[in-house]
Parts: structure tokens; C-alpha cells; sequence
């Protein structure tokens, strides 16, 4: 099980809008990945949380999404995917601005949301993001859904790459992840996470939807730190992984 | 006059939005200051600029403005010291991304707009500024007003700085711009600020708008490129500075 | 041919950015769609183009598009249809501010761009516009391609609606366009277009792009007025239709 | 001190951005002044609130501000008047479709945060903006600051309007109340708050903060409602103005 890292979305307030658990969660993760003030964040959020990375000494990643504030760029956007690779360059260079000034290094980039999933999908938007990645710094390692076309991209690339399982989400067979608008897509019972959980790091399969076994390559698990019910959460797997 | 160099404000389109004359003016400039996406300019526009700026071989800077695409940077909005250290890092950090992916070097730094008429006013704001110039990199050179406060912070700090002239702006005897605001704040004839050009890179002074001859260092001129009429006023200073 | 209009998109300038050459194309149409400011357009040129359709004495639309200055929203957004209600109602109502102060009347609604689209080919999306229109006020005229869902909508709600179709796009046998990303989508040649229109306004019926004949219902034909080009494209329509 | 009311800004949430406790507060207020979209409220946001104002029977009023997001619309922007009349116009006609498909009124206006606090001490301001109300529907009832400029301009345009105080900010001298930017311009002991507004709506006086005690008018006191203490805070002031 050495080496599956917890990873966190965190710097996702905006102005005067306060969101996420960020001081609680943050000594429970290994790695942040940090919203670079498109879909979420601004530039003194982005400055906090840097410095909240680097007093934890978790690893900092960039996390850039859509220009969509008002969607928290949850919504897909019909974009080429030379507009992905601007707006990805865009975004790690921002946060890169910040993590310079506080003398650290940036260690990964995780897209969020919508173009997470966009890009896990479509080759040629994947293609483009780690190309983006590549071309800032060939050391950045692209974290993905395990399998996905975004994976596949950054090993193209030569790109580190970090196959990204859920604890809370349900697989289809071929890997993929149930979409959100299916009934059963999400895990509410912890006890039915943690099991899957522990399946992923000890076996490195996973039971899909329909009671397939297939291979999971698994690097680092998402987590969210929302609620005093996800902290009880991270602390679990956390005791899973070790 | 060695040394005198000419800088222009470039890549201030925004999507469909076409504004400037980028390809005629920047042959005949020094240096180009690239609106970083906050006051002007977006994502595929700076990719664009810095390779423009590549191609004619003249110095990068990053122009940073205030978050205010409708009044173009240009009104004054009455931030924090720290708001102005933050947002600063953050378009020199995304400015940067594209001038990395382009094996380029980021050189200079031009706040714009309001952003720099209040920092050449406001010592706060212009250490605020220059600090954050400084510790995104401190080889960074920062342009600003001549004799401005913004110049006097990159000096405490370290920081290389150049002094800014303009060809057809009147002075006050404090050696401050005549506010917009006012009548004779700017020189429309060509002659009369071809007279002052030469006047500054040949004596040092400028004759101000009360008939002082003031003390004024000049190491780069400000010009603009957006029309036909501006292009020639740019040959002329061209001539003048050699 | 009496009762085919001729309507434009107009007001898409933003803060300095002008596009569009307003004053033009407004003698020659019979209705114009003004942005607001979601997609092009400010309150500023809200009100100044409320004003030249007053003076030009030409019928106001609203011309509501996604929140998307960068891509001019001509992205498509995966947006739910609640959502697509809520941005129609806040943007009539922000242009009916300005068409209340000018003493005049908001007559049609035209959604503009990848909301068209969208809208024209998801029956849930065109609904709820549809509704939003309604509820606004039910004597609003819908403005929707020829034969789209956006029309049935309109229709089912019991809108007024008007048909409109297009001199420089070709059709497909089921009466959509042709999209863009197709090599023929676009009429280049203004002698085949201004075939095209007459065809349309004399028989009720148009050529497709393999050589069908369909029924086509035309209330309105859209002009674009951005290059002198277009003008004529626009005068030579003008002749056709009276 | 029968029609006095109480006041409460609402619907500022943006997105997934939740701020605020509309629904605690709004059975205790009288009117509430619902966000326009540009300091905070988006379109779904402003639906929700105006249904909810309607459910509990409250006048609804437009609380438009600043394009300033990041901001929260507190941070003085230097506008024109005019382009202070536009935004009013803009956002009073966007509550306005709301207001209509809910079939309500709309009943006052109250400007926000840093257009509020700019408006009530700038003349011109204040009559482009008692203006913007005027043209969109004289009968539209303007708050301000009592005695301030922008009462002053409502009642030259023939507005009705409404002077606002305040029962946690301490006075000055000539009316105005004590910059925030001041050690003692917040009233944080309850009892003396309390003692502040039983004094304004029994004597129609108040005491300043050197003691003096000069003359106020009373139409509404602004409340917030974010946090529990807030809420207790409301209460009392509802028992004393009954």
C-alpha cells in the first residue's frame, strides 16, 4: 500500500465567500490541489493556501478548471482544445507566481471538474492539457482518473502520471466512473466506501457496478474535506493506507 | 541618449474583441508590456503576444491592471496594499507561464492604468507593488513614473528600475502628469512633443506646463500604437532617441 | 413576400472594445437583437443602442446568451434548462430597463448564439427560454429557426413566434443548417445567396445541400452588418424582400 | 414611532457560494434589498429570493452595487455618473423580471456597500442615480443615509424616499457615520445599540460620538441577519420599534 496518497481540492473561496473545511483537513492529506481563480479562488486565497500548504508540508498541486464561477466549472464547456492548453498554462503560471514567493514547488496538476472529466474522455482535450503541463514543466506530475484518456496523454507526454481512485464513487466496467446523474453513482455508506477502499490498496481491483473484478491502478485517492462527516471519512481511509 | 529605449502596452484584445495595432508597432519598439487578463487580454491573446514579442526580438514585461475588463483598468478602485501584492503576483505568475513555454525571459514589469497612477501617488501602494515584483523575482526590472513613488519603492527594495517618460503628456513643476481631467494635460501637436522628446533625452529637463525647467531621468518612453497617426508619432520619437 | 423583416444583431461593443458597425445596418433592418451584457454588451451600450433603435424607429428584441464574454458565447454550456429560465428572465429584464427609461417596447427575443443552438435542438432547453419569455410577458414574439424546437416551443406556450432563416447558410434535408464544422455550411457567394433568399420568399421552399426541396416558413431573415461587405450583402437582401 | 421599518440586504449568494440566513431573517424584517448580480446574487439566486420575499409578505427592494465580485462591492470604484446611472438602470431592470414573473412590485431601491457609502456624499453620484430610479419608475421609493446626499437628491427629482439608520454605527457631528476605518465607528455592545435606536425613534435625535446630540430622521434601520447573535440582535430592535 506504500507510496496511494490521499489528495484534496482546497482553496476553492472566492472574495468574501468563505467554502470548504480547509485548516481541518489539510493535516490529514498528503497532496492539495489548489484552484487557480477560474472556476474557484482568487489571488489572496491562493496566497493563504500555499502558505497553509507549506506549513503542513503537503505536496502542492495546481487545479485548473473553466472560467466559470457562477458553475464552480462543474458545467461543460464547449471549448477547443488549444483554448485548454492556453487556459491550463494560464493557471499553473498563476499559482506558480504564488508558490515562488513562498519558496516552495509546485509538485502536480489535477484539472477540476468539468474539464477533469471532459478530458478523461476526449483524447484531444487530453492531449492538449498535458501538453500544457509538458511545455510549463516536464517534472509536473498530471493526476487523472485511473485509465482515463488523460492518463494515457501524460504517459504519451512522458509526463509523471498519478492514476486518481475514488472512495465514494462508483465504477462501470470498463473503468470508468458512473456518471452523477445515475441513482447509484455516489457511495453513501461508509462502511461500502471503506470496503472498496481497502479491495483498491490490497488487490488493486475494484468490483464494478454490476459485480465485474477488474484492475485499478491506484496512486492517490480523492478526498473532500466539506463536512465534519467527510473529516470522519479522510480519517478512515487514512487508517486504511496508512 | 544611449539607453533610452521605447516601450508600448500590447496583447489588450479579449476573445472576439480586437483592439491595438500589435504587428505594425511592435517593429519599431524596445519593449512590450502584455496585458496579463485582468484589466485586458486573455489566455490565447498572451500565448499569442509573447510569441509575437519572441519573433521581433524586444523585451517582455507584464502589464498588470485592475480586475475591471469594462473600465479597462482605467478607474481607480480603492484596494488594500496587500490586495494590490496579490493580485500583481498573480498576473506576473500567469504572464510567466506563457513566456516559460516560449523558451522566453520576463524582463520588465509595467503596472497600467489606474493601478499605476495610484501607485506612483501612493507609497503603500507602490511598496505593495514592488514587493511583490521582487519576490516573484527580483531581477525583474520595474517601470515606473519618472521620479514617481513607484520608482522610489523598486529602489528601496533593491529592485532595477526604469523611469518612464511621455512624448506628449505636459508636466507639472512637481514633475507629475497634468491630470487628464485637465485642458492642456495632453500634447496634441506632433512637433511640440517631438520638442519635448528632444528636449528630455538631450538635456535631461523638461520645460513644464508653467514654463520650470525641471530635472527628469528618462529610461524608457511610452508610446502607443492603436492608429495610423500613432505609428508615424512613433517613427519620429524613434529618429529623435536613435 | 410582405411581412418578411429583416432583423440584426446589434450593441455587442464591451467597455472600450467597439465590434460591429451599428449606425450603419440599423437604417437597412427591420428589427434589431441587442445583447445583455451576458455574452457582448454593458449597460452602457445597452442604453446607447436602445437609443439608435428609438431614433431608427426599428422594433427591439432582447438577445440573452450565455455568460461567456471570452467566447462571445458561441460555447456551447452544459447548462440545465432551470438555469437557461433564470439567465433569459435577468437579461429581458436588464434590457427592459433601458427600453422602459427610453420610453419604448421590447417587442421580440432572440437568444443569441450557442443558446440558439442549443435551444433550437433540445426540446427541454427550448421550453424552458420559452417560458421565461412568457412569464416575462406572454406578448413577446419568440424568434427561432425555421421549424426548430425553439419554434414548437414558443408555439405550444402560445408565443407569437417568427421563423427565421438565413441567406448565407445552406440547409440540411431535415431543415437545420448545416454546421459549421461542415466545409459547405457557409454560402460564399453572394449571387448564390441572394438565390437562396428568393427562392425562400417567393416559394415558401428551399434547396438543401443534396438537392431536396422543403417547406421552410420565413418571418425574418438575419443580416450581419460588420464589414461594408456585408452592407451591401444587406442591401441587395433589402431589394429582394421590400 | 409607527412606520419605522426594519431593513435587511438578502439573496447575496452566488453559485455555490452560500452567504447569508435569508430565510431566519426575512419573518423578522419588513423589506428586504435583494442583490442584482453585480457585488453578489446571481439570476437563480435573485428567483429564489424574490419567491421567498413573496412567501413572507416583505417589500422588495433592488440592492444594486459595484461590478466587483472579489470585492463584495465595498471597495470604492471612481465611476462616472453616468456609468452609475447605467448600472442602476441594469440591475434594476434584471430584479424587475423576477419581480414581474412573480407577480410582485417592486418597491425600493437601496445602492450597496461602496456605491451606497460614495452616493451618499457625492452629489453628482447621488442625482445620476436618483435619476437611473426616477426614469425606471417614479414610483419607486429611494433609501439612503439619512440627511445625506443622496435623500437630498431624491427628493429634488420628486422621489419618495427613505432615510436609513443605523443601530451599531456610531455618529459624527454633521450626521455622517464614523468611518469603518475608525477604532469606534462599530457599536458592539448590544445594550448600547439598543440605547441608540430607542433614542432615534423615541426623540428623533441622536448622540454623536463627541456627545453632541443632533437631529435624525427615521424611515428604516438596516439590519443584518448572518450569524445567531445577529438574529437576537434583530429581535431586540423589532420589540423596540414594535
Amino acid at each position: 500500500m506504500a507510496g496511494i496518497t490521499l489528495n484534496c481540492d482546497l482553496g476553492e473561496s472566492f472574495g468574501m465567500y468563505q467554502i470548504g473545511n480547509d485548516e481541518a483537513i489539510i493535516p490529514l492529506v498528503d497532496a492539495v490541489n489548489i484552484a487557480c481563480g477560474f472556476h474557484a479562488g482568487d489571488p489572496h486565497t491562493m496566497n493563504k493556501t500555499v502558505q497553509l500548504a507549506k506549513k503542513h508540508q503537503v505536496n502542492i498541486g495546481a487545479h485548473p478548471g473553466f472560467q466559470d464561477l457562477q458553475g464552480f466549472g462543474r458545467r461543460n464547456i464547449d471549448i477547443l482544445p488549444e483554448q485548454a492548453y492556453d487556459l491550463v498554462v494560464y493557471q499553473l503560471g498563476a499559482l506558480q507566481g504564488f508558490v515562488t514567493i513562498h519558496d516552495m514547488q509546485l509538485v502536480h496538476v489535477k484539472p477540476h471538474g468539468a474539464l477533469y472529466n471532459m478530458a478523461c474522455n476526449n483524447r484531444e482535450l487530453a492531449i492538449a492539457i498535458a501538453q500544457a503541463v509538458h511545455d510549463v514543466d516536464p517534472n509536473l506530475i498530471l493526476v487523472g482518473l485511473a485509465n482515463s484518456e488523460l492518463i494515457n496523454a501524460g504517459e504519451e507526454l512522458g509526463l509523471q502520471v498519478a492514476n486518481e481512485v475514488f472512495a465514494d464513487r462508483t465504477y462501470q466496467p470498463d473503468g470508468s466512473l458512473t456518471p452523477r446523474s445515475e441513482a447509484d453513482s455516489v457511495i453513501h455508506d461508509i462502511e461500502q466506501a471503506m470496503k472498496q477502499v481497502y479491495e483498491i490498496v490490497t488487490t488493486g481491483k475494484v468490483t464494478t457496478i454490476n459485480g465485474d473484478l477488474i484492475n485499478i491502478k491506484a496512486d492517490t485517492i480523492c478526498v473532500h474535506g466539506d463536512s465534519g462527516e467527510a473529516l470522519h471519512f479522510v480519517q478512515r481511509i487514512r487508517e486504511i493506507i496508512g
